[in-house]
């Protein structure tokens, strides 16, 4: 059974969610807009299947997931379908629910995040939205990123099965998107991120503890992991960081 | 079973969409925030239990209900979970990830609807961002609202179940949430809706259908649905909406 999914083919964007849960579980995948010719053909494939008209449930946007019959979009919907069967989740509804909880929390850290170069439109450039982008990445660094780490940290520190991991004692979905989240935060605000990540030590370990799952190590090392850049989400622009 | 809705006393913003399940469901629930002697204190109750350091799993942010021993934060998270048991779900694992994915793209209009108005800080208050607000509702209301409206009809109009609802053929929790997204869009802004919504016939039709539902129709009437006001998501704010 192999999994199709379906991405931008040149950023990681909210693909590497799925794509971190796919590595890390071993399981077989096609990166399809990426496995073509080149990047501008992926991308028009891309898009021609978004706007698929024999698609029963169309999703809203990228990245979205083909398994089998079913075509599934929104990440946090995709991570909720393919984590039993990754074995990335917990088996009963109550840790089911409370990962998706958690990735839910670390979607909303990504739209803002996304937001602060990007606060008007997602549809003009980052230079015709600056001012705004100036202020609004103030924000995000000294207010929004220090409180949803901190409240990671909180959790890895309540978790009954220990601190190593964000629910229960297994390697779950929520724990690979915590660690794409920490490396999108260091990239684009490398300043305001350490100076929050110093207050929020268990959360920087698991980043690190992640990063050396043997797969996860593997694929980082691998052509199959994109570069952050100035296209994705996390996105560095020395200004919007602290001074 | 008596579930426990937490949310902030006196606005409908994102507690209205777990409010609207219980009662369409006739679901037995306390408001609790708003079972207090006054809003003061229930929004002092509510910020003593999101800090309670006994709790093992703490949402980051209201609305969370507390299921028994359960607690749950995040809307989607929590309709996932109430879903199944008030019958407002299919029981399909994909029916229920479908309704999911179409609640978590609800959850991404809703939250643009509030950076409308709030596109800097939602620490700051409207005066304070107004220009940005201005230029970030324009996108809004030309852009984004018809593009997301635009997806709701395409998805109605494909539904095997048909387009009475978004999900088969009877009333899921992602239908309740649609009349509440379209309300709070006709409230914001009344003529980029209006506009929007002629365009989208069977979107509208759904939100009649939802609106006369019996028990949906009783709780509008009811002194338990809190107004739209200027201190919630959808705000009315004349010089954000087309001229």
């Amino acid at each position: 059974m192999t999994y199709e999914l379906h991405y931008w083919p040149t950023i990681q964007g909210r693909g590497e969610f799925v794509r971190l849960a796919l590595e890390a579980a071993g399981a077989p995948y096609i990166d399809v807009a990426r496995s073509a010719a080149d990047s501008q053909q992926g991308a028009a494939a891309l898009q021609s299947r978004l706007h698929d008209r024999g698609l029963t449930n169309p999703p809203f946007a990228p990245p979205f997931l083909k398994d089998g019959a079913l075509v599934i979009g929104q990440t946090a919907a995709i991570l909720q379908h393919l984590g039993p069967a990754l074995k990335l989740v917990g088996r009963s509804e109550q840790a089911r629910v409370w990962t998706l909880q958690i990735q839910l929390s670390i979607a909303d850290v990504v739209s803002e995040a996304h937001d602060s170069h990007h606060p008007i439109a997602s549809g003009l450039r980052y230079e015709d939205q600056m001012p705004e982008a100036l202020r609004r990445a103030s924000d995000f660094c000294r207010v929004r990123m220090p409180k949803y780490l901190g409240w990671f940290e909180t959790i890895l520190a309540r978790n009954p099965g220990g601190s190593r991991h964000l629910v229960g004692g297994k390697l779950s979905y929520a724990d690979l998107s915590l660690f794409q989240l920490v490396e999108g935060l260091r990239y684009a605000f490398p300043r305001a991120a350490q100076v929050a990540l110093v207050g929020t030590p268990a959360v920087m370990q698991l980043r690190d503890r992640v990063a050396s799952q043997p797969r996860v190590a593997a694929y980082l090392r691998s052509p199959r992991r994109i570069a952050f850049s100035e296209q994705g989400i996390f996105r560095r622009y020395p200004e919007l960081d602290l001074p």
